[in-house]
C-alpha cells in the first residue's frame, strides 16, 4: 500500500510542503490561519497507529508548524488537535486563534462556512509559510 | 515556580494518576470517556512550549493514554487536542467518540451541559482506569 491523500481534505486544502513524515497542508478558509498535517504512510486512524518513532517524529513536526504558524500570524492561542469523526485518514489540525476570530472562544471545526482567499493571498500566504517552514 | 493545577480544571476533573510528565485526571462528564493530561510543570501554555524531549513524553503519555480510553471505551474514534482558549494551562483532551452521542459527529467543546457521574460508577471507571493506565 502506498500513501494516498483523503478526496475531502485534498479538496479543501493546498499542498504547502512535505516534510520528513507529513504533508503540510493550508485549509481553504481565510477566517482562520489553519494548516493540517497528514502522516504520509498508508491504513493510518489513529494517533497510536503510528510506530512509536513516527509518534515522536510527527509531534516535533506539528509542534514546529505550530510555532511557525503562531509567529506569522501572531495568534493569541494555538489549537492542535486530530478528531477525524468525519474523515477518517489521521490528520492533525492546527489551527491559529484570536480573541473574535469567526468561532473564539469555542473550537472551529464546524463552525459556519469556509471563505476561500482569493488567488493573490493564498500566493502570498504559501510563499511565507513556505519560507518559514523550510526547517532542513 | 511550583506546578499548580488551575483550578478550573481541578474543579471539573478528578484525578486518576500521575504518569512520569503528566497529571491524568478524569471529566466529570459520563457523556463521553474524557480524560485530560496536564504536563506538571509550571507556566506552559502552548505545546511547544515545553522542551523537545518532554514534547516526546508528552505525545507518548497522550497517545499511550487514547489507546488505554479507545480499549476500555470501545470508542469509535478518538479525539485528541489541545485548546486552551478558555483556560490556558497547558491541557490535552483525550476524549472517546462514538456514533450517536451527545455530540456526535461535531467536536464535544462548548456543546451541551456536562452530566456528572454517580458516586458508584465513578468509583468503578477511576479504578478500571488506574489499573488500565499502570504502565510501570
Amino acid at each position: 500500500m502506498t500513501f494516498e491523500l483523503n478526496s475531502q481534505i485534498e479538496k479543501d486544502t493546498f499542498h504547502v510542503i512535505d516534510m520528513d513524515l507529513c504533508r503540510v497542508l493550508l485549509m481553504n478558509d481565510k477566517r482562520f490561519p489553519w494548516l493540517m498535517l497528514v502522516p504520509m504512510q498508508p491504513d493510518l486512524v489513529e494517533v497510536f497507529d503510528l510506530e512509536e518513532e513516527d509518534q515522536v517524529l510527527m509531534t516535533l513536526e506539528v509542534n514546529y508548524a505550530a510555532k511557525v504558524l503562531a509567529d506569522l500570524s501572531q495568534a493569541k492561542k494555538m489549537n492542535v488537535g486530530s478528531l477525524g469523526n468525519i474523515v477518517s485518514q489521521l490528520h492533525l489540525h492546527v489551527v491559529a486563534r484570536n480573541e473574535g476570530d469567526a468561532a473564539w472562544p469555542g473550537p472551529v471545526w464546524g463552525v459556519g462556512n469556509a471563505v476561500p482567499y482569493d488567488d493573490g493571498e493564498l500566493k502570498a500566504l504559501l510563499q511565507d509559510l513556505r519560507t518559514a517552514l523550510d526547517y532542513d
